[in-house]
């Protein structure tokens, strides 16, 4: 008999699902498009389909399966496993832990996907070791997981570490969530490529200018990279803009918090790690105070696209002791 | 047989002691100038004489005083009862604790007066009852204090909640400390000192006129208000613009700490209550997200110049169980 864990990576475009065992290794891995816009029921049905499969699939026997864990979009209610708000999914006060619970006859755990993220990485990954911790991924938007004193930090009502939504500049660009100026308005990929935009509009060269004209959404990570590498202009000064207010907003939670370390993911900062960091390091004396940042490593995440897997797991061992 | 305590204020300019009982009533208060100036070993010996002044006045028994405690400011080990650095004392890895211990032959237990005055504010103040606060003391610079789940928060070397340091405007003014943009560098009443002279210098008429040209330092609290009060437009104007940005703050540590209660103090705040609470709630919606705003209540500290001393006995009971 063995010791297995259903981890679950539930995102508003996909679903991905492992089975990990006592060890912690992932043993198999299933992946399903989430399709939100079927509704609520649906995107349940398709959740179930990935554990079955993966209990199928791997021969999850009856009594081997522990738990089941899970990572979400939106304000994640861990005590009650219920969704209490998701924007990017069907989920308004949903008890989905009670609906997986009934179906699969094992506890089922889960949080914000961005701090079990972080929780992934403080057990698995770049944090190991630490007790005080600020994960900062920037993707899309820009989302932060604290871990203090050991403990995942989830706020009074499970929607703290909002940290992309910090505003750095009282008098600055508008965000999405409709406030001015927040970190997510300077340095995530919807800025850039705003940016990016405005740049080709006033003329400037850049060897993004055709994938940004057939591209009607947010710019890859890996077309910036290959930009920024080629030397384009206008793609490296739009990374710096993006990273020295990145910097300012990480000086602001070293401030704040007094972490013993700071770990920075996301898809930017896999696709241009070495220029992240770099950037971060060299400006971060203009924003965090030296005494405080004299003892905060910076540094970059481990787990990539496996954080929230593994954070899932980790969030199995807080809340249940697996 | 009673159960007594010590409680200390130890600030850069006078240490105010009181005995407190074991219903936390104030029985005795004791203030003696600090004079830093006379550098470290005649500070202690002042801290001294006020617990001895304060024993002695009372009739404190032998066997009648349980602990003493302490807030001051900079950066304090709370576990160890350690000063790691003091700004405005003449204090650097100092073990303020063990010296007391040695000459009272009680335990001692200190903390950063600020941190400590909203601990008091949590006990016994504007905040008891809740579990996650956040508290923003704005005087001549501006000290936070966070409580969560319960908890004081110091962060991994006791320096955390530097929230007068955040910075709210990358390229805002410079602050005292070096950073620019600083929530301190608007809103407290250095920075609205420097606005007040900076209208006083175009030429626009004020009552705080004559005020500003004698006196060198920071503007009181009292001469703000009473200038305010009397519809002076500058005044009126600083203290709006002031208001503003610690907003900006508020905003900011809503969306980071999702508290269930933030708590202003300070001179600044008990001069102009009405005002400064009208102004931030009014601005508050275009910085802090309404999902947290609408489960987050903002008021005003109660226990003014006792926040310290009321906080000394609270982290009384937090560390020794008294």
């Amino acid at each position: 008999m063995a010791d297995l864990f259903i981890c679950l990576d539930i995102g508003g475009s996909k679903i991905l699902g492992a089975v990990m065992n006592e060890k912690d290794e992932i043993l198999l891995r299933v992946k399903k498009k989430t399709k939100p816009e079927l509704g609520r029921e649906a995107v349940d049905d398709r959740i179930k389909s990935v554990i079955h499969e993966l209990i199928s699939t791997y021969g999850v026997g009856k009594n081997d399966l522990k738990a089941i864990g899970a990572g979400a979009p939106g304000v994640i209610d861990t005590k009650n496993r219920n969704v209490r708000y998701a924007p990017n999914l069907p989920w308004k006060d949903h008890a989905l832990g009670r609906i997986m619970e009934e179906e699969f006859k094992v506890p089922f755990v889960m949080g914000n996907d961005v701090n079990v993220g972080v929780l992934g990485e403080w057990k698995y990954g770049a944090a190991r070791g630490y007790s005080h911790v600020i994960g900062i991924f920037v993707g899309t938007g820009i989302g932060g997981g604290i871990i203090i004193d050991g403990k995942l930090f989830t706020g009074s009502g499970f929607a703290g570490a909002e940290i992309g939504h910090m505003t750095i500049n009282t008098e600055g660009p508008l965000c999405n969530c409709g406030q001015r100026g927040c970190l997510e308005a300077y340095s995530s990929k919807i800025a850039i490529t705003r940016e990016l935009r405005a740049g080709i509009d006033m003329g400037m060269p850049t060897v993004l200018a055709d994938i940004l004209a057939e591209e009607k959404g947010v710019i890859e990570s890996s077309d910036l990279k290959k930009a920024v590498l080629q030397g384009d202009r206008l793609a490296i000064s739009t990374l710096q803009r993006a990273a020295y207010y990145l910097t300012a907003g990480i000086g602001n939670l070293i401030n704040i918090f007094n972490p013993e370390i700071v770990i920075l993911g996301g898809g930017v900062v896999e696709a241009l790690e070495e220029e992240v960091l770099s950037l971060v390091k060299s400006n971060i004396g203009r924003f965090a105070w030296p005494h405080m940042l004299s003892r905060t490593r910076i540094r970059a995440a481990e787990l990539k696209d496996d954080a929230v897997l593994y954070g899932a797991r980790a969030l199995i061992s807080e809340i249940l002791g697996y």
